[in-house]
């Protein structure tokens, strides 16, 4: 059976997606996932503590990899931006949490911090 | 009493330092804070799955950044370098992971994935 990328090299982290690894796209990611419904521009940056152009510029990224779906449209005849994550965005980024949760656990074992009984998150796609 | 970061910006994730949050330097963190003594440089580069000039880059972006003490000399009339992590980069990086450790529990709560039961690693400070 041949090896496989984390037996050949154990700390290579390769399912860490780059487009979802960057600071500031990780806390968009994770705040879009705790609203499945979308989250308005103007909210997005709060929660995430950006500014409008750096929130632009990082849900072009996010957008352009089908991870987001930004709707531009009114409210109370105001222009309103409202940004949820797609089914493939959802897929992508616990797909993407679950080298995480390996990593966080590798990290916590070397560093003797590991409590054996901990059972893991069940983000792993067993 | 003032608000902190983490309540006005719950998703800025401020603590991930970017000099340790990059992928390979991740690897690399993860990798030296499981070997203590140290690793060669060939060690590493095939734990972390990296080619001689990414590893050399991303050293010295840890070393500068005093997170990682890189030793040259002789071992067996061949030259050798040695890499692991200082007292800073533990601690450091030990900062980072709690962080991290919330981020993935933030994402995992979000996600409806949470086992309201599971303790955490107890990487936090408090």
């Amino acid at each position: 059976m041949p090896k496989t990328d984390a037996q050949n090299a154990p700390f290579s982290y390769d399912g860490l997606d780059r487009v979802i690894h960057e600071k500031a796209r990780l806390g968009l990611m994770t705040s879009l996932m705790a609203h499945p419904k979308g989250l308005a521009f103007a909210d997005l940056k709060h929660l995430c503590g950006l500014t409008d152009g750096n929130l632009s510029r990082h849900l072009q990224v996010l957008q352009e990899a089908g991870l987001v779906e930004v709707t531009k449209g009114y409210e109370n005849n105001r222009p309103h931006t409202s940004c949820r994550l797609t089914k493939t965005g959802r897929r992508r980024f616990l797909d993407y949490l679950s080298v995480l949760e390996r990593l966080v656990h590798d990290a916590a074992k070397a560093a003797g911090k590991e409590d054996p009984v901990t059972p893991r998150l069940g983000l792993s796609p067993t």
